[in-house]
């Protein structure tokens, strides 16, 4: 995308104007290229003893792989040496399975000029996952609703910096469990023309979002593209549950992506330092990606670290940390010399509140997560409470930042316009560069233009009501829900849609387990 | 330090007790010698050209020395072009002259354990630097007051995360100006024993400054070593004044550093682009810091750049915007290439308070300055308001974070102990790690302790009183000045500081200039 995808632009100067307000989903870059370098902080020594020890773990320890009959056979059938539910791997037996799948793969989404491409120097930002509550300002915390599942839907398709429309952004406490996700997964095609994520609580709600995608795709188009992507949690340590490998199963059949994350607190799900825990990391990514490959090879799969730590003080998980910066620069490097696309970070943080602590803890994971070479970030924007709650007002704070990551991603243009000598010669010592003819050229596109931020005077900022962060993104999140229109959605499609889920769910009793 | 110095072990371990408060300033690390890689955003390539660039600033465009003519003297004696107060520089001339500057210093505290080492790899935190206003959640924001200034010393000397104790960490406002420099060293000398700064507002000021560094450390030693670092800013673009001259002068034939800081707001300024301002920043610190070996021949000199930009809407100075990550990974690499230690960073913000705005704000300069490779860091606690004021709860915030900036900066320790194998051959899959050998052997030292952070329970923390970060900080910041006592300080030392002041202040009358 070009810079006007990165700076909107002139629209209104004053400086009681600062804020901008993102109309309509279409004005973003569909995925960041980063143009700067990989930050590595581990030796490619480091990474090989990893590496060794890993391979140790698959060999010695093995994995348990539960209740899953069918798994454990297409494990011995592999090669693998299956003991109960434990199931040994052979020292480079994982890798060769995994030369199958794809390094980089798009994910396309129903309005094509929203495709994702999802590995390589690529990054896609996706909104928060899983928090059964929601919060504002105004309401204060409670259960979410399918009301606020759609509102946050409909956030994320108005957000220029935001790519993708997610899955569960909040569970949508109101409706039955066994079949909410025929709602989850209508919203996301009828609010948002953004790539989404299909459900992976239940093998038959797998096939449910796999058919809802064939509706709205078509069969033929499914089977040979990638048209959704799911987060496929480790149980860790070093397990995968009967939930999770069915799930797996259903999309790796369907060839839909499965991001294949250990779900790890360190000290409690792991070692307790990071060098063992990244050891832990790769040996449950590289066992639950090589399964992929031995449903379908050739499935898009995506090696997945959810990876914090836990205060050693209190056992509460921390988020944010710098031993989590660690971690997740740590396994993109190990995900890089696995030859597989990358998912960790967001914006996480313990906070119970869009506070200076979320903001502290947001910012230094995201930009761990810019730097560090991940692909697919989920959790993105959003996020409270250690992943319980979906808020608001975060979600504006966090994707303006998202929209600052941009240009961080971006790096520094070195070329004759960039270097600016005319201005500099037509300025010289003791003038200023506001009236020169190279800023004039350049300064709409010049930088970054805070939607949230209030860089006014002390004075200006008193006269405008004294308001912090989180209340200027209240205002923010509800001029935005006002102002939305959704992206058209072919009838005959919608329809289907609205069929389909109305005969399944008529189909079984409601239930909430 | 050893790992003792990044966290604090066990003390006091339920949830209620999350919080640790520093009570004596004893317990850190001097500074942080990095065990990661510096970032480079810039390519060795984009680097050269920019180089290229900043040689013809200097050659063709030339600097202003303004009302000195005695700097005027020295530059056309070293053979620089001086055509009334505008000086142009052949190619290659100041690097030639920049042979003589050290690579890396070490500045010395009056407790030996607190010097610190200044280039290199290592990287010295210093609190917020000149801001007239100080602020509190329970006072408000006010001018400030020796008072003040001393709290804020105390503040720096007691967090086991600030190495320097830095200089006029707020104005005290309630001083006479042309006497306060006596209250601010002072105060620097007495109520702390880390490093600190001198005076650079007027020659005379800056004679004073070293007198008393002489009085504390001895005249011959203060001669042979570096005692004092001073902030001396350019006057962006292209000028140095009489000021910042007189005082750059005093202190380099002292022998004491001074660091040489372009201070930019790109777009007013400086181009408005990344890669023009840093030719410019380039320019500007190579002939400043030219100009102390001119002096004095190894003097210690930094390069320095207080770079960001401005709203091109309103006009207003912006802070922790990706620009301005970008402006100091670059100018951090032109510092390296100049073979002289670089000073930038801090924890920057616009923002009026102690909100989510600074918090992010900060989060991405600091982060930026950590794996940037700045070696001397202002401003790295307790800034707000584009450095307009210094805030109590602030800089508790931001000290908390400088803790985590030096885990992050310590990188992955990868050996046998880490790497952990007994723990997960021990716990196998589907256990936890909490009472394995291995934790009960590291859990003391594994993990950041934030003093601020809440990471309880939601039904915690409404129990607790709903307290945001802010809130948490501001009861930090008085349970500490409340515990703080201060270092030994030789009463011989004592007397003769205050006998000089006293005279000296006794010497000529009060001016508010």
């Amino acid at each position: 995308m070009s810079d006007a995808a990165v700076s909107t632009g002139r629209r209104g100067r004053s400086a009681r104007r600062e804020r901008r307000t993102a109309t309509s989903g279409g004005v973003g870059a569909p995925y960041i290229s980063r143009g700067i370098p990989n930050y590595e902080v581990l030796s490619d020594e480091s990474a090989a003893t990893i590496e060794a020890n890993a391979d140790r773990i698959l060999a010695e320890i093995g994995l348990e792989f539960r209740e899953d009959p069918d798994v454990l056979n297409i494990w011995k059938i592999a090669g693998a040496e299956v003991d109960g539910e434990r199931v040994r791997f052979p020292k480079g037996m994982l890798r060769e399975i995994l030369k199958t799948a794809p390094s980089q793969f798009t994910q396309h989404a129903r309005n094509p000029a929203r495709n994702v491409e999802i590995g390589g120097n690529n990054l896609v930002f996706a909104p928060v996952y899983g928090p059964p509550f929601v919060t504002d300002l105004d309401q204060g915390r409670r259960y979410g609703t399918i009301d606020d599942f759609r509102n946050f839907v409909k956030l994320a398709y108005m957000s220029p910096w935001m790519h993708h429309s997610g899955g569960t952004v909040c569970e949508p406490v109101d409706l039955p469990v066994n079949k909410r996700h025929f709602d989850m997964v209508y919203s996301h095609i009828k609010y948002s023309d953004k790539p989404f994520m299909g459900s992976v609580t239940a093998p038959e709600r797998a096939e449910d979002s796999v058919r809802m995608a064939q509706i709205t795709f078509g069969e033929d188009f499914v089977d040979q593209n990638c048209v959704m992507i799911q987060l496929i949690n480790a149980n860790s340590p070093l397990v995968f549950d009967a939930t999770m490998l069915g799930a797996l199963k259903v999309y790796a059949r369907n060839n839909q992506a499965c991001i294949v994350s250990p779900f790890i607190l360190a000290g409690a799900m792991s070692p307790v330092t990071v060098a063992g825990t990244l050891a832990q990391v790769l040996a449950e990514a590289l066992a639950g990606c090589a399964l992929t490959q031995l449903i379908r090879p050739g499935a898009p799969v995506v090696f997945g670290a959810f990876v914090s730590s836990i205060s050693m003080q209190s056992g509460a998980p921390t988020f944010g940390s710098p031993e989590g910066s660690l971690l997740l620069n740590g396994a993109a490097k190990l995900a890089r010399r696995a030859g597989l696309p990358f998912r960790s970070g967001g914006s996480f943080t313990a906070s119970k509140l869009p506070d200076a602590q979320s903001a502290q803890e947001s910012a230094q994971t995201i930009t761990a997560t810019v730097q560090g070479g991940v692909n697919f970030c989920l959790h993105a924007a959003g996020w409270l409470e250690g992943g319980l709650c979906s808020s608001y007002e975060k979600f504006i704070l966090d994707a303006d930042q998202l929209g600052m990551m941009h240009v961080l991603a971006k790096g520094i243009d070195v070329n004759d316009e960039s270097l600016a000598m005319d201005a500099l010669e037509e300025v010289g010592p003791g003038g200023h560069f506001l009236g020169a003819a190279h800023t004039q050229r350049n300064f709409e596109s010049a930088f970054y233009r805070s939607s949230v931020a209030d860089n006014n005077s002390y004075e200006q900022w008193l006269a405008d009501g004294e308001l912090d962060a989180a209340k200027r993104a209240n205002k923010i999140w509800k001029e935005q829900l006002a102002a939305y229109t959704g992206p058209a959605l072919d009838p005959a499609i919608d329809e289907a849609l609205l069929d389909f889920m109305t005969e399944r769910k008529a189909s079984f009793p409601d239930s909430n387990v």
